[in-house]
C-alpha cells in the first residue's frame, strides 16, 4: 500500500461495483503495484444467477452472497467501502459518493450493472417488481407467499382465483426460471397447509413478448423448453406483449387476466453513472466501449460487465457472469500493461456455453454444437452453479436446501416478517 | 372439521400467537373435538432462544423460523391464518382482527408475548432497539455490522472510536448473550478485512441496573458468567442504570459513554391484548390469570406465556420457552376437560433447568443443585437447543453454521442489503 512506500505514491485505481466484473477485476490487480478500492453500496458479492431462488423461498440470502471484504480480506493492496456513487467527474478523475465524500483515481472501472427497465412505464413497478438485488428478492418472496395467505382468507372467489394466480413478464433465463419454480411449489411444499384453497388450482402464466422464450439457445432447446414448462402446468403465451399492469391484473392487449401477483423479468437498463462518462451509449443505457474495454478519449475509465455494450461477431456479448467475469480481468490486465509500458489487449469474449434450468430436474445446456436437454442437463447446471458460488460455507449450505427441497419437495426459506410500519410496509427478510 | 360433522357445530378454539405457549396449546388439541384457529400476524414460529444468533450474523432468519402452517399441516382439525388481533369483546366472544374482519370463539387462548419496555423512555428505542422478533434481529444486525463500515470511512478519531463501541443495556440471558458474541467477531471473524481499523480495538459494554447479572442464577454461576465475559473482553458494569440515550452516547448518571450502536436488553412489556381481557393486569401488563391459567369472571379464555403473571411458591413463573410451553398444555388440557365435564386442573411449573450461553465454548447451567459451568455446560445448551428446534431442515442447517463458525471463527450471514429508499430506509435481509 502507499503507506509503506515513501516518496511515490502507488496508482489508484477504483473499481465502482462488487458484481462479477468489478470483483474479478480487483482480484485481477493483486500482484500488481496500485492501490485498489472496491467501492459498493452493500456490503456483498452477490451470486445473482441463483437469485431467483431466494425470490422462490428455496435459499437464504446469506447463501448466495459473501462480504467482499472478506474475499479480499487477503489482498493487502485492495481496500473495500461501502458506499454509494453518485456521479463521475472524468476531468477532475473523482467520484463523488454519498455523504459528500469524493475520491480521485488514476484509473477507474465501472462495473455497476443494471436495472429492470419498464419501457417507459415505470409505474408498473409498484405491482411487477424486479429481480436484480437481495432487497427484490425478498420482496418477491413475501409477495409470492402471502398471495395464498390472502387467498386462504378471501371470501369472493373471483379476487381468490385473482390470489392464486401468478404472472410472469419475460421468457429469458430469469423469467423461465421464476416461472418454473412456481408451480412445484405450489403442488408440492404447500399442497397440505392450507384448508380453504386448494394450492393445486395455482395458475403460472409466462409472457413472452416476442414469438419464443430463452431466444438466445438454438431453436430445438427452446423449444424443448417451452414444453418442459407447459408440462409442468406453466401457461406459457408468447407474442404477448403487456400493454397495462394494475394492482388486479395485467392486459395483454384486449385480453385481462385477473392476477394479484406479477413479476417483471422483461428488460434492463444500466446503471445511470454511465451518464457520467462522457460516452456514446446505446438504447438501454450502456457504454459503447473501445476494444480495449476503456471509454473513448478516457483511456483511464473502463466499463465491464452489464453496463458495457460490447460487440464481437456483430453480436452484442450477453450480460452474463462468465462475460463480465471476463471483461473485468480484461480491464486489469489493460491497467497492468498500462503502467508496465506494454500496449493494451482488445477484449475477446470466449463463451463457454449457455445453461438454463427449467424447475426440478430439467434444464437446457449448450456448448457450442452441443445441445443437451432434461436430467443430465440439470445435472451440469448443478454442478457449474455450486462450482462458482463464493466460499466453501455457501457451497455447503446450498447443497443442503437443494438436496433437502429435492427429497421433501420442501421449500426452507418460507419466510414471512412482521411488516415493520402495520401491514403495509417494506419486505423484510 | 365442522363442514364434516353436518348438524353440530364442533368447539371453536382460537389461539393468539404461534410462539411456543399457543403453539403447544394448538398441538395438544389434536385429537380434542373441536375447531382451532391459529392467528400469528407473522407465518411462521419463531424460535426465540436462538434470535441472537441472527442479530449477530450467526445463523439465518429461515435457520429459527418454521411456517405455522407447516408444523400443522397434518392436524385436520387446525386451521392457520396470518392475521393481526387488534382487539377482544370478551362479552360478545369475537376477537377483531385487521381489515376489519371478526372471529368469533367459544374457547380463546391468548399468547401473544411481550415486547421490549423502555421505562417510560420510548424515545430512546430509535437508538437502543430491543430484540423480539426477526425484524428486529435483522435490525441489529444491520447497525452492528454498518458500524463497522462506518468507522473504517471514518476521519474522525473519536467518532470512530463512538462507532467502534457497542454498548448493551441489560444483564438477563439476552444481554449476556448479545455482549458475549461481539467481541469473538470483532477479534475473530473481521480482523483481516479492514484496512484503517483495528477491529480489535472494539469496546463491548454491558450495562446492568442491578447488583449482578443472570440473577435468575445461583451466585456463584452468575459471578463466573461475569468473569467468562470478563476473559472476553467485555466491561461489565453493574449498579449502572441508564439515564439517557441519544445518537452519539449512552449516560449512566453522570457519565457519558460516547457509542454510537446501542442494543436494548433490559425490560418487558406485555402485549397490549392483556388490556381488552377484562382482567386485572400487574406493573409489566401481565394478566393475572386463576390458578387453571383462566381469566377472572371468563372461564372460556386462557392466557399463556410471556403475557400470564403465574405466581407459584411465591415467585413469578419466569418468560421461558418451557414455561410457554407447558402453560399452553395445560390451557388446552383444561379445555379438554371442561368440554369432556371434567374439573380443570391448576397449572404447575416444572423447572427442567436453566442455560445461558457466553460467547465460544462457555456457559451455565443450573439443574436444581447440579451447578455446571464451562465447556461441558456448552455443549449441553447446544445440545439442548438443537434438540428444541422445529424441523429437520433447520437442525441440520444451524448445526453446519455452528460447525463452520466454531473451525473457522467466521460468521455465515454478513450481510447487510441496500436499503430500499437512499441509505436511511429500514433494514432489510
Amino acid at each position: 500500500m502507499a503507506e509503506n512506500l515513501p516518496g511515490r505514491r502507488l496508482p489508484r485505481v477504483v473499481i465502482l461495483g462488487g458484481g462479477f466484473g468489478g470483483l474479478t477485476a480487483a482480484r485481477t490487480l493483486k500482484s500488481v503495484p496500485v492501490e485498489v478500492t472496491l467501492i459498493d453500496r452493500t456490503n456483498h458479492h452477490l451470486f445473482q444467477p441463483l437469485l431467483y431462488q431466494v425470490a422462490t423461498a428455496m435459499l437464504a440470502p446469506t447463501d448466495i452472497t459473501a462480504p467482499i471484504r472478506w474475499i479480499l480480506r487477503n489482498q493487502r493492496n485492495a481496500r473495500v467501502l461501502m458506499a454509494e456513487a453518485l456521479s463521475v467527474d472524468v476531468a477532475r478523475r473523482v467520484v463523488l459518493l454519498d455523504e459528500g465524500a469524493e475520491i480521485s483515481y488514476d484509473f477507474l472501472i465501472v462495473a455497476t450493472g443494471s436495472r429492470h427497465a419498464y419501457f417507459g412505464h415505470d409505474e408498473w413497478e409498484a405491482d411487477a417488481p424486479g429481480l436484480k438485488s437481495i432487497t427484490d428478492a425478498l420482496d418477491m418472496r413475501r409477495r409470492f407467499l402471502l398471495a395464498f395467505e390472502e387467498a386462504e382468507k378471501c371470501e369472493d372467489d373471483a379476487l381468490r382465483s385473482a390470489w392464486q394466480t401468478f404472472v410472469v413478464v419475460g421468457g429469458g433465463p430469469t423469467g423461465v426460471e421464476l416461472a418454473g419454480m412456481l408451480p412445484e411449489i405450489a403442488r408440492g411444499a404447500l399442497k397440505n397447509d392450507f384448508r380453504r384453497i386448494d394450492t393445486r388450482q395455482t395458475r403460472v402464466i409466462l409472457l413472452e413478448g416476442g414469438p419464443g422464450i430463452l431466444v438466445a439457445f438454438p431453436p430445438e432447446l427452446s423449444l424443448r423448453a417451452a414444453r418442459d414448462l407447459a408440462e409442468l402446468g406453466v401457461e406459457v403465451r408468447t407474442n404477448a406483449l403487456v400493454t397495462r399492469i394494475d394492482q388486479d391484473a395485467v392486459y395483454v392487449g384486449g385480453d385481462r387476466i385477473p392476477a394479484r401477483t406479477v413479476f417483471w423479468a422483461a428488460g434492463n437498463i444500466s446503471s445511470p453513472l454511465g451518464n457520467w462518462l462522457d460516452a456514446p451509449l446505446d438504447r438501454a443505457g450502456r457504454v459503447q466501449v473501445e476494444p480495449d474495454l476503456s471509454v473513448p478519449n478516457h483511456p483511464e475509465v473502463f466499463v465491464v460487465g452489464d453496463m458495457a455494450a460490447v460487440v464481437q461477431d456483430g453480436q452484442l456479448v450477453p450480460g452474463v457472469a462468465p462475460a463480465a467475469n471476463q471483461e473485468g480481468r480484461t480491464a486489469a490486465k489493460n491497467i497492468a500493461r498500462t503502467l508496465a509500458g506494454k500496449p493494451r489487449r482488445n477484449f475477446h469474449y470466449f463463451n463457454k456455453g449457455n445453461l438454463a434450468t427449467i424447475g426440478r430436474s430439467r434444464a437446457i445446456a449448450e456448448f457450442g454444437r452441443v445441445h443437451i436437454a432434461g436430467r443430465l442437463a440439470w445435472l451440469m447446471w448443478l454442478g457449474v452453479h455450486i462450482m462458482y458460488l463464493v466460499g466453501f460455507r455457501n457451497r455447503l449450505s446450498v447443497l443442503l436446501q437443494w438436496g433437502y427441497a429435492y427429497v421433501t419437495y420442501q421449500r426452507g426459506a418460507r419466510l414471512i416478517a412482521e411488516a415493520p410500519a402495520g401491514r403495509t410496509g417494506r419486505p423484510v427478510g
